[in-house]
């Protein structure tokens, strides 16, 4: 039978390249691309939430020291020396239906647990700090290998973050109890991660 | 007389030198040097803020997008091509007693009107987005050859931007218009500008 491409080519098969496959040792199915989707998926899903009025939330931009810059004639101007400098919030915030959203979005590839380790000190007095002036704050969980992804309130996050310093403290966030005290959020089309829905059931759980 | 420094040192008068200082046209105070205070006065007023457990408010980084870094050994990462992105948002964001604050501060060296240039079409827009989901938003204006700083709501702002397309529309704000839609705000010592006395007001004449 001659197969033949959707483009009308004919499908050519070359013996000696399967065989040298089959000899190659079969991978199991890699996620190894997935480390930028979630914000991707975030940037996504903000752009469609601003388009149809429905939120206006943004990622801050990475805090950068400018050193050096080069200002060539009839081009942008240049950054020739720079420094990464430590961040002192959240990655996101903004606005909804009046109220102050603060969140970090984190990945892991482990299967059963969130390590914690994942946060920084800095984010936790932050989001505390939010939290007194009544914003509402949370972490973005998505566990690359199950293509799972949870809103995990940060007062939650915030007694697993103080566990870990008493005496037989886990270290991460076993998915089991993720999956009790968070809000799964599935995939969509648009929006792509609808996470206002887990946002709207934490309002709804604080009001009554 | 021999007149003496604090530290003991004989005051030594130098004919030429003090001659050839008055040969120097006299100048006029200049302010040359206030164009980044707007800036500094708020980052001291938002850490001050903070500490005291009032609101949580923090200058956005400046968007720039890495094209290259260096890792040099046993030093930190060094950013060797890099270029400025153009923002999106306004400068300043954070939350206030559960309000989602969200604003732009500038400085002009005019006495008499606030030019509408400092502002760009993409603020304008954010702020009326923000706005839109019940955000409280506004711009700080310094009058930096008067000293003299104001809290302008964004309505009054999105009113005079409305009015340059018009015909005879203003390019610029007066200062006596600033006088009457902004509230005046007073350099203190701790906060530095206490612009959330400001925005108690903005708030009560919203719920009032």
């Amino acid at each position: 039978m001659n197969i033949k491409y959707p483009n009308g080519q004919s499908y050519q098969v070359n013996v000696d390249k399967v065989q040298a496959k089959k000899q190659v040792k079969t991978k199991k199915t890699t996620y190894s691309n997935r480390g930028m989707t979630l914000e991707n998926d975030l940037n996504v899903t903000n752009e469609q939430y601003l388009a149809k009025g429905l939120a206006v939330i943004h990622k801050k931009p990475i805090p950068i020291q400018v050193v050096n810059v080069n200002y060539p004639k009839r081009s942008a101007a240049k950054i020739t020396e720079a420094y990464y400098q430590k961040a002192s919030t959240t990655d996101y915030n903004g606005v909804y239906k009046g109220f102050y959203l603060d969140f970090e979005a984190k990945e892991t590839k482990n299967k059963t647990s969130f390590p914690l380790k994942n946060f920084h000190e800095h984010q936790i007095l932050h989001m505390k700090a939010c939290c007194d002036q009544k914003a509402i704050c949370f972490i973005l969980l998505r566990f690359s290998s199950l293509n799972r992804v949870f809103v995990l309130p940060f007062e939650k996050l915030n007694w697993w973050w103080n566990q870990q310093s008493e005496e037989k403290g886990k270290k991460s966030i076993p998915l089991k109890q993720i999956e009790l005290e968070g809000i799964e959020i599935n995939y969509g089309f648009s929006p792509r991660l609808p996470y206002l829905d887990a946002v709207d059931q934490m309002i709804q759980s604080n009001i009554s």
